[in-house]
């Protein structure tokens, strides 16, 4: 069952607006077994909208379209498939009340322009709007479904959820489709790859597997689609396991997880408190962890060391050391740590030092050289990394890196 | 001019991933004066690749493509193109070069699968990745242009800004477009609407202007197009003026300022160190003004009081006042001031309490409550705020409305 979905609105093409709409839409019918096959993004022009729809109906049974429903003289989308479908537009006596209902709720006046609003063709379903004035419409032209709904994120989201996924589950048959996600991190595609090689190769050919990377991680993402819904989940979970033996050093969750919340659980698990000591990251670690909530149950907090004064004055680090070896070495982050866990009262530290660039390398250190550290009391662990030239990819990368490190090292895998 | 994106990934069509590069490149094009007409998302695939290429043939002048460039065997864009415009796969010396830059810096190692990212279509210009691996392609045919670039998003960025619009600037005969943005933060759109009801009504009326909001941001942009350069900069400088005029307690900038790079030059100019105290906001207000290059000059560091035995052993925040205020309290938020400018030896500090939510609200003090604080030894303005239930938008906005507060604290417009 392939599907289109169609985004009408001026503001998605000079890129004012992000379309999150598509990735909503996208993930609702995927969900239930429905492809997607396009997303377009389109101008509020009567010609290109029909051309485009046309276009969709050739490929997709169910097209799918937001935007272009407001009051405004730009808004023509009702108009458009209304004259396309050979119908008129008349007077909807509830989709008034629900315009009555909103404005009054709001204290606004309705005018003519909005009035309009009510007039819907007679040549489909409504779908009314709970949380706004435009109704949504459904139309059918042989066994296809053509859906328009507002551009407004919140007003179509009900709509799908409440009334599109039921309409069109009810009226077609749908395949079971199943995701297993296994997340990692600190390695590459092309490592994954190469442990995958053997799994690839003697997998279900039904089951598809996407390498999704973004900074420091890559979401190992499994598919199967098809009717037998017991036969699929264990053939999928099968699939899982099998990926989980080849890459499973570099595993730290699955599906939704986030690997700053696995790293929460561990911690809460071991019943130890973090604190962390970051000078080139300059915070950015401490607001991924406490990007968590319920992290103050295992963070406590953190000491931003930017100027090499506050190294010595609030973490300790000895002035020799940094005239020795420089505030980006192995010998200061180690007593970075060392007064993280003294001066924040905690079980364990990170601590991070490096050269965020743009500026401030040199031949020995350059740009991207970060030095990142783990200890408890008893042992430590600090690396030393070479990232990219570009500032915020460094401050993430050493964020990312520092949370596998700190999950290897809790973990006892290093250090 | 009209321009067709096409994003090639089934992680866009199955709602993984939210398509932030269509926006990117709309922005870019629609600054260079280039009509973005479709934006199109499809899925790995030879025949539908092709299809679409041609589809956006027939109505655009430049075709941007982006994804499938990666190295595993989901990544066809290259192979595709390569076959559409009869050419053959040849050995790129220079791609081999960035490819080893980028590994050896990385301690990765070069395999079969990535040596291959290294053969590129004899048939195109190739742009160098700065930033990965995968290089751009630029082909031709008759007048027209097709650009095929890498979907990770800063990887695209750089190509399009250092390459892509170089080469079309050069290629074809854009019209003159001129764009000016005056940033304003602290108010909404509303109240800035309010304020410009005079300037919409006079305005020349190929003057533009556009309402872009971001957390805790608006900024206004003015748009001019047409043929005549010295005509056109002029009148957009008085419409600029206009607006400022008409604004001018909100601005913190013009164009790519940014509100923390502002804040750095206020404080050079002051000569004056800054530091904080956090605590709902974990960091991130550090985060922020860290993310400017050179913040070393200003920023000495942060304490990141998650838990109150911090603000208490490293902040110097009195037992009584936890007790009697609570964490999130003027009189709390008061003594952080105090303790960062003392702890870090600093001229001016800012310190933040407050419940980022979702949970910890009281009746007294729901999610969402937050006290910002701006102090000299001297004197100190500190502001209490109600924003939302969500845990991001409130960390976001306790930044941005501290960072607005220190502004109008060091041009002594409060406190």
């Amino acid at each position: 069952m392939k599907c289109t979905i169609l985004n009408i609105g001026d503001e998605l093409l000079i890129g004012q607006t992000l379309n999150t709409n598509a990735q909503f839409i996208s993930q609702k019918m995927n969900e239930i077994g429905i492809d997607v096959i396009h997303h377009i993004s389109l101008s509020d022009e009567a010609d290109d909208i029909i051309k485009c729809l046309e276009a969709a109906l050739e490929t997709s049974t169910i097209v799918l379209i937001t935007g272009g429903l407001g009051p405004t003289s730009d808004d023509i989308t009702k108009e458009v498939l209304c004259t396309y479908f050979n119908g008129k537009l008349v007077y909807n006596e509830e989709a008034y009340k629900n315009i009555e209902r909103i404005f009054l709720g709001r204290n606004f006046i309705i005018d003519e322009s909005t009035k309009r609003v009510a007039y819907l063709p007679d040549v489909c379903a409504i779908i009314q709007n709970k949380n706004g004035t435009a109704a949504g419409m459904i139309f059918t032209k042989d066994n296809k479904t053509i859906i328009s709904m507002p551009g407004v994120p919140y007003e179509m989201k009900a709509m799908v959820t409440d009334s599109v996924i039921p309409y069109l589950s009810n009226k077609y048959e749908l395949p079971y489709i199943f995701h297993r996600s296994i997340l990692t991190a600190g390695v590459g595609e092309t490592v994954l790859a190469e442990k995958l090689v053997y799994f690839e190769k003697k997998k279900d050919t039904r089951i598809k597997l996407a390498y999704l990377p973004s900074v420091g991680k890559v979401r190992l993402r499994l598919t199967i689609k098809g009717e037998n819904k017991h036969e699929l989940e264990s053939v999928i979970e099968n699939a899982k396991q099998e990926v989980i033996n080849a890459v499973s050093e570099h595993i730290y969750g699955f599906d939704d997880d986030t690997l700053e919340a696995t790293i929460g659980t561990l911690l809460l698990d071991k019943n130890m408190q973090l604190g962390t000591a970051e000078s080139c990251t300059g915070g950015y670690l401490a607001h991924i962890i406490t990007s968590v909530s319920g992290s103050s149950a295992y963070f406590k907090g953190s000491i931003i060391s930017y100027a090499n004064e506050i190294k010595m004055e609030l973490l300790g680090v000895q002035e020799s050391t940094l005239n020795e070896f420089g505030a980006v070495s192995e010998q200061t982050v180690s007593e970075m740590i060392s007064g993280a866990l003294q001066k924040l009262n905690v079980d364990v530290a990170i601590a991070i030092s490096g050269v965020a660039g743009p500026s401030g390398g040199s031949e020995e250190k350059p740009v991207g050289t970060v030095f990142i550290g783990v200890g408890t009391k008893d042992r430590n662990y600090i690396k030393r990394l070479k990232f990219t030239n570009n500032r915020t990819r460094n401050i993430e990368l050493s964020t990312t890196v520092a949370l596998v490190l700190l999950r290897k090292f809790l973990l006892n895998q290093v250090g």
